[in-house]
């Protein structure tokens, strides 16, 4: 079709990301973040059972294609990078730079990762960090979006009088450094499906496609809603 | 079209969801969610004739379909839900938490309920709170939108130099279990045609779906100016 | 087309709000007011040679249709409301209750006159209240927007060193009762092209729709501006 | 093809203008302009080989069209105004104001140069002049978002703990006359991608439309969470 373009690879599995099927996570990915604003449920790798898709580095969000996605074969290796199984890997690009965070997560049995800058949920990280400190992390009790997230792995959604607890690790120079702060995380609150990065942003996930991003839009709610809370004095916790 | 779709019931009264105006009722509740942002004018459940139309619960609101909208024949028992006349069950789905509250709206007259998790309904309830105590209503007066809100069935719409009042009602565990404080609220505020509900969202209705969702704006409208009147120390009654 | 709709007149001059042109008014009014948000730029009414073109009162935004615009021949009396020269009456609608507010306008100059209930339009007339009094006008200077507004008609625009200002008048209880208001704002502001209601909104106007548009986003812009301003203690004026 | 339309040249190098292709500089400037809110990335300027693509003033932004573009042979003399190399010029109209600006940027390198009037660009430019006086440029550090903004030209982008620094220069009552204060600024801060103007913008450029619209859309978004972290009292520099 396009054999100067330079970022396609040949002889590469590209079946893997050819789909007429607009809901095909090689289609879903790219059309996704050409769409997204920074708060939205962006979902940035989706696993489709033993294959794990994963946007790219350093494309321009408007100029992505199904051909600029990597495909995995699950399980693999997290450490080192070169050994991880790549089936499929579009010439002169390279993985996200999330690409361990996401293994992380699918690790714990997501089938969708998702990674936004919400203006929100930085805010929520430095207020939680002068009011509480470095080590507190973002609780909310008694609003009915709550009910949107999950209480753990198979474990059904929180109640209203529940208390949300999101864990918030602090921010690193390069990406994929943050992945043993995200694990250390996951294992102190091993029923969260989201890490908030202080000065960042979030990852969410969850059990499929959908429900990621509904969390994430859930969660882009509670904190935009903790924001004006705190601006009108009014407490998190009841 | 699709036999092993285990959602779609089949010999079910299908032809009452099946319609190619977009604006049938079965058509509507679906691509209205589909396109709903949280403050949004959302008919959650349409009454038409003697029918009415409810969403199901649990259903992504990307992934609504015509096929999955339960019809009830009205007038029907609210209680006990076993009792209610449903002519039309999607298989595998149950209909939405809210239907008893929608059921108490339509004994009003209502032909349109519409719910919302508005986040500036939910920080007008905390304000109310705080300034004036658990027990107390919003109230807002002089303000030109609130001409979009009726005085009451039959009365007319609200004129500027009259105060506006929305009954708050506390949440509840369960949204189901809302239906008793909904309908004290109602007998208290027999002309209201809307109830919020604290840290939760507001049910707005109306006498035709048309106004049920201009009512819906109106009063985001008027929250979300209630809200920043607040923060610049602007008081809602003069 | 469609007999039985009783809102269509027929033997009645019904040629003029029939085009093919999506910018001829008939067609522009009713998708710009489907369109509107509560700050747009929405053209209520507008002339056109001798023919001016008034939006009907009391129908719902998604609903208006062409059939459903009033045709006034211009210039025509504006008061008493029954000598008004009507060549285009749909049955069974009035026509906006703006519409001698318009007529104001027109009598001005204007091509098109635009009525919004802009929220930061309301918190502005609610701040200059409070801090200058029922009698002041709303006054910013030194910001490069209000370049977009003119310095009266046939001055051209203002320039970034002058001073913007658009005077306040009280709401009344019925719209048209605000024509003296508006009328005397106008003999005092002689070169304004706008008029604040307080707790209502706002009038712009245009010497034509594409103008009246830019200059109520631009006002827009400004009001929304000025409200962030005072949240940040910066006064409006240098 | 419509002769009769003033605005267009004849004989005129119309061919320059003229693509299928929505990509092309003379249909992207109008498409862009056209869908723009204020705070957009707005590609007012494009550089593509040795032909500068120039908006015209004046022009409403609905209906600016590519044979209203201008396009200049780079490079160009930047002074006197009637020395620039103008190879296609639309009858009466004249070129944006800013074009004294844009040739600076491509002078540095720049192929996209886009001007915005973004409100929280113009709140940080207030913000800055009472904190820390009219000289300071705006700083923050330690924002993840500030890895969209280069280093440098050639220098690669910048990390999360280095210092994001743009300039402010002050207004002037002309556009034009901002260029001598655009190039002391440049000149000052010879690594910047971007300049901000007291009570009026921004200029941001980038080695290419994409780039420049990315580096815009970052840049706004960090001014937006500068803003609300000033609200909340949360300092810029950590």
């Amino acid at each position: 079709m396009c054999p100067a373009d330079q970022t396609v690879a040949t002889n590469n599995n590209d079946h893997l990301v050819q789909s007429e099927d607009p809901e095909h996570p090689a289609n879903l990915i790219p059309s996704s973040v050409a769409n997204s604003t920074t708060g939205d449920g962006l979902p940035t790798s989706i696993r489709q059972g033993d294959h794990i898709f994963i946007a790219p580095s350093g494309v321009q969000k408007e100029l992505m294609q199904p051909h600029n996605i990597f495909v995995l074969q699950w399980p693999t290796p997290k450490y080192p990078a070169s050994d991880r199984n790549y089936i499929r890997k579009p010439l002169k690009l390279n993985p996200s730079a999330c690409t361990p965070l996401f293994l992380t997560a699918f690790e714990q049995g997501a089938g969708c990762c998702i990674h936004t800058h919400s203006q929100w949920a930085v805010l929520v990280t430095l207020l939680v960090e002068r009011e509480k400190g470095p080590d507190a992390c973002f609780e909310i009790s008694n609003i009915e979006q709550i009910k949107g997230i999950p209480r753990g792995k198979g474990k059904g959604m929180l109640g209203f009088f529940d208390t949300l607890k999101i864990p918030i690790i602090e921010n690193t120079a390069f990406e994929e450094d943050l992945t043993s702060g995200l694990e250390a995380a996951m294992n102190k609150y091993p029923d969260t499906y989201a890490v908030l990065v202080r000065r960042h942003g979030i990852y969410v996930w969850g059990d499929n496609t959908a429900k990621a991003k509904t969390q994430c839009e859930s969660l882009d709610y509670i904190f935009q809603l903790a924001v004006e809370m705190h601006k009108l004095g009014l407490p998190w916790v009841k």
